[in-house]
């Protein structure tokens, strides 16, 4: 599947304002850019560099006032997601290396205190992608999706108590359930196709059986025709646009649509 | 000064367990280890890999039963830690990109909760420097040394409310503050000379005038004789053991004297 | 300045041949890519990674037959290369750790048989940025700029004793006779807006006052108009294409022409 | 097996001199150092940095006059090492990222000259270990070990030709063979137990299989007892000293004793 995805970001502020921007997504395993466009205020000296998890960084000053950011990408991605019930558990002592980092607690996933509730959840299904699978299940059905009910600091941990949210809620709280089970889990931002209504979307990917698969507990069934953006432990790894001061982002549009 | 720094450790267990330990000191910026042993109960295999930190991490399945393991250093340190009264705050834009990550909030350092406070703690101090060591005047005044008041769930708002906790909680609050001001800071844990009652210990960096610098909360004035063990964003990426199963650290001795 | 670089790249094969490509210029310290165009033959797999040096590589297996590739980037550039005669030499222990590498001899840059003929082609120079400026004097005034009399396994040392060469060659030998002196130097290949005839393009950076510098023994005096597409040690680590078969690449056509 | 490997190094000069050392054997896959020692002249200040290989580098400047550096380890390495004739070769396109690099021609491997010559020598052989085997074999028949045949400069070309050299040409020309057949190769020096004369020791590894499996050319048979001290592309990275002034190493002495 080809598909055309666009962001348009404006921030105001009454000063210049560092920011960090991450809204190059990077070809890799899983999707090929062939189309893209990266637009800033003419003049701003902007910086990109490699974060520790691959991704694409772009550093600059927003000057005072009115600041556009505008994206484009053509993106070839799979039209479904792989999904293999069954796949076992990989144990912590055959992981790789660098997939270690992702079984630790991290700023929005205090796996470290939902050890009881991930038993509970998983109690009857079979240690690896079948367990991933239930918490999906568990999130999707006993949280609900609503705006305003969570905002940027909200954490797993809250979300399993006030039992609502928005994406990045549902995958804070799958994640950080996986890693009380010792399943390696992380966050991806990026857009998904035909998401309702359009916004740029959180999900979140899990280690089994030796390979990253994709999980999405705001869905009722397993959906692919995705562009990861950013990967990371967390939100706080993989916010799009992190600012240092008093700026503001007053508009955010997107817009996915098949290429081909 | 030459410090010869030791500690053994013992871990129970029913069933094997894995393991994943940092407890080998670097040689870098500011300590050279001459001397080494690192002894493992024989017959466990081991592997050892370079974390996203520059951490040496050793990973192994400790046997069930009792486990144990010993590391001795000779180690040269400095006397005293590098002081920079005046040292200005660093611009987020002029940050080399390795320590942006130390800018974000993580586990247990939600420096994004913690912003009026950090502001009223340093509304006297000039950006930088004083701003950290107004903190750490702050934490040592206010917040008292108690061992069982936290455990290793506390996080630093949890302890800028209760206002009592170990080491490793003074170095999350301290961190937190300083993140939370666009000041880079980092946990170190390692070994500090004539600390009383000894342990291993915790304390921080914060990066101002371009350059990290020690501080300690814990402590009423600077003070050198450590042994940095390894570096991270919180104690989630610096447990000297993290085990993935019913494991137990039955005991943990530490020794540090002057070696020569 | 705008720069609008087009690549297009025709390989011929009788049987299916994997190969790396680097054609994709990053955005980053110097120049910022806004418009990007990268297309493969349809239905061809592709995974991209990055290198050591930070490039961004192409992974695929070219099906048997006709395999086109055809890029596109608009790039925001300087219009002239930063210049400072009399930049100090940076002496080895004051080097960055990742600059390091860019002192010892690789495959086409034997810097340790160049040493003497390094010594006196920059007899009257200041250590620093005037040696370096001195020996691109002296290969642009000694070799002579001549198709057909070099090949891909020519090295440094040949082209100091032939005297012609291509832009390849003359990067080689400047690059050699640096590290011969200390100096850190590493290839670039990308494209040169106004190049005779035009083509893709080599030359080369040296490290000298805390920075890199370009130089480009090809041009009779500094020139800007770059486009970096891929950094290494020598050509062995920044060839375009990396073919590990029977492959062919018949057809290259290069065009830039600025963009606004 | 458990080894007890020690080394003397004596350095002498007339002026201060940069050097960087690489004499810290890592624990990792295949060995563990349990005891380590490395002692350098007091009051030389140190600092140690990992490369891009992951070795453990030190950086100093060495005083004018003699200094004089002393290593110890103590290490658990295998009895044997791993033979497995017949394991398949690794198709180019299945090779993970960071192995690609140990493809390409260096300094000392012009493998892009020995396409023919390995072609001959492994005619007979099926794709993977047996060819690396045959390599070896070959090497081992036809190249005479023998010290003052060739120096730092010379390279597997050369050694081709001369068929005379020491414990790093038969490495470096078995891994450039290696290489011209898309087979990735890489350096390693080390000790070796009960090599006749102690010294200093250098082999290579062949990534066949989907692993990395050790050679040594200058041997009649596979044999174990060894402590890998530094890997690379070729001599150029994995220098025990490199030496950026007139400095001499007039004394080097190794020893290397079973440890238990």
């Amino acid at each position: 599947m080809w598909l055309h995805a666009t962001s348009k970001l404006v921030f105001e502020s009454s000063t210049p304002v560092p920011l960090i921007l991450m809204l190059r997504p990077r070809s890799g395993y899983g999707q090929w850019v062939t189309h893209e466009l990266y637009e800033l205020e003419p003049g701003v000296p902007v910086v990109e560099y490699t974060d520790g998890y691959g991704n694409l960084c772009q550093r600059l000053v927003a000057p005072a006032g009115r600041f556009q950011v505008r994206t484009s990408a053509v993106v070839s991605t799979a039209d479904s997601i792989d999904v293999q019930p069954g796949a076992p558990f990989t144990p912590v002592q055959d992981l790789p290396d660098v997939v270690l980092p992702f079984l630790l607690p991290s700023r929005y996933c205090e796996s470290d205190q939902l050890g009881i509730m991930a038993t509970e959840i998983v109690a009857d299904a079979t240690p690896g992608y079948d367990q991933v699978a239930a918490i999906c299940r568990w999130i999707h059905s006993n949280v609900t999706y609503q705006y305003g009910t969570s905002d940027a600091s909200t954490s797993a941990v809250q979300t399993s108590q006030q039992r609502q949210g928005v994406c990045r809620d549902f995958a804070h709280l799958g994640i950080a359930l996986c890693r009380s089970l010792s399943i390696p889990a992380r966050m991806v931002v990026g857009y998904l196709h035909r998401l309702e209504p359009m916004d740029l979307h959180a999900w979140f990917e899990a280690f089994v059986a030796g390979r990253w698969y994709t999980f999405d507990a705001t869905q009722s069934a397993p959906r692919g025709g995705r562009i990861a953006i950013a990967y990371g432990r967390d939100a706080a790894d993989v916010a799009l646009a992190t600012q240092f001061g008093p700026s503001e982002l007053t508009s955010l549009s997107v817009e996915v649509e098949e290429a081909h």
